[in-house]
């Protein structure tokens, strides 16, 4: 008899993780886990509370490690059940983080406990990272706990996080990917001066309008095997310059862009940094970058990940890396990633919820998953 | 012994008609015209007080119209001598319009005392078109009182505008013509949506930067035989999107465009209108146009000008069309008109002066236009 998720499932979304806070969740994973022969080390780094979790086996068995996070978005207003209740009503289990992903961990430390009963764990080693810190800033979660695993020789062989990538119906996609996210927000400027007289005045506009034009005249790239073209969408330009008689002294703009792994952060950088100083010498710029583009190349893991969705689903797994960012950015430094989980339709939405019945062949699933990776 | 334009320059500025308001500036000039057998017809519209005399000959001389206005700017602070006390200190003239131009004023006043007592006046039809309203909207003055003069079968043969188009030496400078001045904003619309999914959305910055880019790329034309080429330069841009992860939907931009005759306001609004449909067909404008560019060719009036400015200063009358705008773009769709006045070096400023010699200068200088053209 399979082990069921949903009392774990429950008890996340009751404490009220809304991020950064913990409310209790990672301790009801340590209360969890420690049953199951996990070390629990909880990490603590700034505000953020976070866990890592490992049981070893003897051998030299593989290292499967799953990753998630225990914080949730704010709630918002209008549910149905309330929203920190974990109620189940009509076959769904209602609540914030129900799909994103308490019940993702929750089926997950279900199925562990399975692999542990049936003796699957001890082919190999199996942990837990475990953030508090993934629906804000992200800085005092996963990045740092990586760096405290790298630090105690730690380092699993492959990590599956269990962000809800499937699209209708349960194991239908498979994020291999994500698509890198950067901004960039300059100030061009210019000389004021009187409109009657521009040969005395240099117009900052017309400089970033001859920038913009050249940053988005054509495509970034045509797309990869993996990915959809890099996509610039320049977001705000404002100069506030109220007077129609004057050539304002400076003009703002910011931009953003997802690439893929045709581009870096530094290749971009370097690109819009050659047209401005063509366009508009006189100019401050500054430039972020939330997470590279990064790619877990089909290989071992990712068979054995669609191996396992094909067996325990019927679904064929499709190999995916559109949408947004998740911790994953990071932990490809580490080891080959890749992200499987519930059907996301409700997430961050007021109603968040999962049927039952699914939240259980999660579980199934990721029994699965542990089967092909230990295996 | 020539008329001295003091004593009515000094009348006019010790009314302090900071533009509209008149404070009794239209009856200095009708108590010191009515005398030279001029007959007075003040015009009031809306809150403006406007002042057409004109001195009929018995003959079919010609019309030389002098028109002017007796409304001044702010004064401001920190004058050396009060802006409204109209001192004479080491030979200048103080006070707020003695250049920009009661000066001009009163110096064609006098030059008419001068022309009725030696007969020249009678040589032909003299008129003074005087306004209230130059300095601020110019919606109640002389586009009005032009109204009322070609209703009235007024119109002249020829018309001097009494600016201070002299750049430094009395006579150096006149303007035959002056560059329209013609704004338009619009806004651009799109689509709002996510930066990660541009596909859904429709990026109105970028519709923005292909119009402003079009309408910055090449030059406006080359200049004509009178007239610098024409420029637009684009004031303000605004989007106003605090959000890097949000394509706006909307934004805005304003311009500004100094035209020569080679355009029209009709000209540029069809240009724009053109660029704006094809690069961003979901936008509002709105186009405003506060004088057409207008040239009075080189010809009789012209030459009889240059011949009085090099009589009576020694001066060449280089002839001119650049800097702002004034009344003469209204004035040039009765008849042709030129700008001869005062050195205007301190217009507009604090401790506007002028040499009281040189008003005297002026005064004779005006002495031979009338000469000239009523000979």
């Amino acid at each position: 008899m399979a082990t069921d998720p949903l009392p774990v499932a429950q008890e996340l979304i009751r404490c009220a993780s809304v991020t950064p806070a913990d409310e209790g969740a990672i301790a009801v994973l340590e209360r969890a886990l420690e049953p199951l022969g996990f070390h629990c080390t909880r990490l603590r780094f700034g505000e953020i509370e976070n866990l890592f979790a490992i049981r070893r086996s003897g051998g030299n068995g593989p290292h499967l490690c799953f990753a998630g996070h225990t914080d949730v978005v704010p709630p918002g207003e209008g549910w149905t059940h309330p929203p920190f209740a974990a109620a189940v009503a009509d076959g769904a289990l209602y609540g914030r983080g129900a799909v994103d992903m308490k019940g993702g961990v929750a089926a997950f430390v279900a199925a562990v406990a399975d692999a542990v009963a049936d003796g699957t764990a001890d082919r190999g080693t199996l942990s837990f990272l475990i953030t508090g810190d993934e629906e804000a800033e992200a800085v005092d979660g996963t990045t740092r706990v990586l760096d405290w695993m790298a630090e105690n020789h730690l380092v699993p062989d492959m990590c599956l996080v269990g962000e809800p990538t499937s699209k209708e119906r349960l194991g239908d996609t498979i994020k291999i990917g994500r698509r890198g996210s950067f901004s960039a927000e300059f100030t061009v400027h210019g000389i004021q001066g009187h409109v009657a007289y521009p040969d005395r005045a240099d117009n900052p506009v017309h400089r970033l309008a001859r920038v913009l034009h050249r940053l988005t005249a054509e495509p970034l790239d045509g797309g990869t095997d993996w990915f959809q073209a890099s996509t610039l969408q320049v977001t705000t330009v404002d100069v506030g310059n109220p007077t129609n008689n004057i050539v304002p002294a400076k003009a703002f703009a910011r931009l953003n862009i997802r690439f893929n792994p045709t581009h870096t952060a530094a290749s971009l950088e370097a690109w819009i940094r050659g047209i401005l100083e063509e366009e508009a010498p006189r100019h401050e710029a500054r430039f972020s970058c939330s997470g590279e583009a990064f790619l877990t190349e089909p290989g071992p893991f990712v068979d054995a990940l669609r191996r396992a969705v094909r067996a325990s689903t019927g679904e064929d797994g499709a190999l995916d890396t559109g949408g947004g960012t998740s911790d994953a950015r990071f932990i490809t430094r580490l080891c080959p990633v890749a992200e499987l989980g519930a059907v996301g339709t409700t997430m961050h939405k007021v109603d968040e919820r999962t049927p039952v019945e699914e939240l259980r062949r999660l579980s199934g699933l990721y029994g699965a998953v542990i089967r092909e990776c230990l295996g």
